[in-house]
């Protein structure tokens, strides 16, 4: 066990894309558990889209990272002191943390790893942590995929997109994503079973959409906004659902950004436009993972962990999110 | 019965505020049923807002009324020549017809109106051939207002808002209006028993609405778009809804129209947006029309009828709808 701690503290908001100096790596105390709480030692950090919203000031759906604070993460650790009785040293744990080497754990907000089933730590903490039952449930729940209907998904060979055309598939749907390079159109459609993609950043949007959606869209599973997101509002079937899921391609703008401009369409074709966080649905978690458990031991869904090295390069690491680096689960190997 | 007919036709798009030479005023012969159909002679012509939609060609719910043709328009008339066999000389119909004195009728597209039960025509038509329906599946199905909850509507003095915020009172909610001018938020509080109303041209928006919705919005119903529906995006409470039944800020709009700047608050408060068109519910009016008509004989809800007078005036009235000149269901009464 390292004497020294490691945090990363926000310093500032950042404006645009998050600059250097926008958190500080510093070293801490170790922190010892008060009754009823655990400290765990972070061994993955998930990287995820949410953080630059934490990050910020913007109208959020939870308070923003206050300056000063341990930013917060979707983490996942192994227990190193506990004084509390339903965890012992050396459980596998997960859940809302902050990006530290060592950190108090409370069941308020992070939880046991259930049995593995075989599954590596990392995949099973990425999948079932936060990006399956997002997928999952926006989908599902949000979108109400039915067999036949023409699911379009942004963002398709980042985590979440990437989850939700495969169970698009299984839901028998036609699944059509679109991601900023020829190899990630390639790796979905080749690796992953889409029946189509579209990279967005050479094509034409409107004609592509319309040759790999001949019927029309049913549901498009937002996580981008912006050109994307009124692309596919021209084209939405009637009664059509748009899952809300992330609005990444606005996170890091300086100024104002303009709304949809096919909003009206919404009303035109008597669409459904409906935001979520998966925090919402922490009671139907097990829903959720015992199905995507069902579907990787099947062989029906592939999960692709992008796994980066060192607290070190927490920063330089979330920032691909943004610039579109990554493929698959953006994650960080601690310890 | 008068020797010719006159037939509003669409001569062009139009650009902006209906000109006058958008539609001309023609003198035409009188139709003769065919096998099947009856002819009738318009009493009321409905003016509404999305008549502004059907002379454009912008993406919308139903084909554009074609150069040439006679506009569209919901219409009340009295059959006065009969070749179907459920329909006799001086029964009442209504339904989408076009503007024109006399006009064919189908049972696809125009019915016989219930017995009034005391109700004058043109209220009975007002409310329920389009408005009353719209209002109650909009509040109570889309918008699934619940008793407690407050709901905002705009063009609160308008057909269908006045009808909103009475049912949302009726169903036990907080029932705040937005509308254009002192008289119409006095008549709607006074008369119509809002809770509160807001002139949206005079006070600051963003201090009316915290101010008349303490405890937040619940449901904004929408039948405007632009600006108040920015104001509202930022004060929804988690899980908020939108139904969303007009856009009328951008009907007259002649270059392109920025979409909801807030439209990343449908994310972070897990809102639902949801376009309908009345046209949907068809199967479902007389659930509607009995709960109307039931509040209206209790004394519960209110119709106000703006009637104006002269086919050879339906633009010139129909324009009052985007300058917002009228109270309650705009029409025309023709014969």
């Amino acid at each position: 066990m390292a004497e020294v701690n490691r945090v990363w503290r926000l310093r500032k908001r950042p404006v645009g894309m998050i600059g250097d100096d926008v958190l500080s790596l510093e070293q801490e105390q170790i922190p010892e558990p008060s009754d009823g709480q655990f400290v765990f030692r972070m061994n993955y950090l998930s990287l995820d889209p949410t953080n630059r919203i934490w990050m910020s000031d913007m109208d959020q759906y939870m308070p923003p990272v206050a300056i000063g604070d341990a930013m917060r993460g979707i983490v996942c650790g192994t227990v190193v002191k506990s004084s509390n009785a339903g965890f012992v040293v050396g459980d596998i744990v997960s859940g809302l943390g902050t990006w530290a080497e060592y950190q108090v754990g409370t069941t308020a907000t992070v939880g046991k790893m259930g049995p593995l089933g075989g599954v590596p730590v990392a995949d099973a903490f990425g999948l079932f942590a936060a990006i399956g039952p997002t997928a999952y449930f926006g989908l599902i729940d949000i979108g109400a995929a039915k067999a036949g209907e023409t699911v379009v998904v942004s963002a398709a060979a980042g985590a979440v997109g990437s989850v939700v055309g495969q169970i698009a598939k299984i839901k028998g749907c036609r699944a059509v994503g679109l991601a900023g390079s020829d190899a990630k159109c390639k790796w979905i459609v080749d690796e992953l079973g889409f029946d189509a993609a579209i990279n967005y950043k050479t094509e034409n949007l409107a004609e592509a959409l319309k040759r790999t959606c001949p019927l029309g869209i049913d549901i498009y599973f937002d996580n981008v906004g912006g050109d994307i997101l009124d692309a596919c509002l021209k084209q939405m079937n009637l009664k059509g659902r748009i899952p809300l899921c992330g609005l990444i391609s606005q996170y890091n703008a300086t100024g104002e950004v303009p709304g949809p401009k096919n909003y009206p369409m919404i009303l035109m074709q008597r669409l459904k436009v409906e935001g979520f966080i998966i925090l919402d649905y922490a009671s139907r978690y097990p829903e959720a993972i015992d199905a995507l458990a069902q579907w990787m031991q099947q062989g029906k869904l592939k999960f692709h962990v992008d796994m980066h090295e060192g607290m070190e390069n927490a920063v330089s690491t979330l920032r691909k999110l943004y610039t579109g680096e990554n493929q698959g689960k953006l994650m960080l190997h601690v310890a």
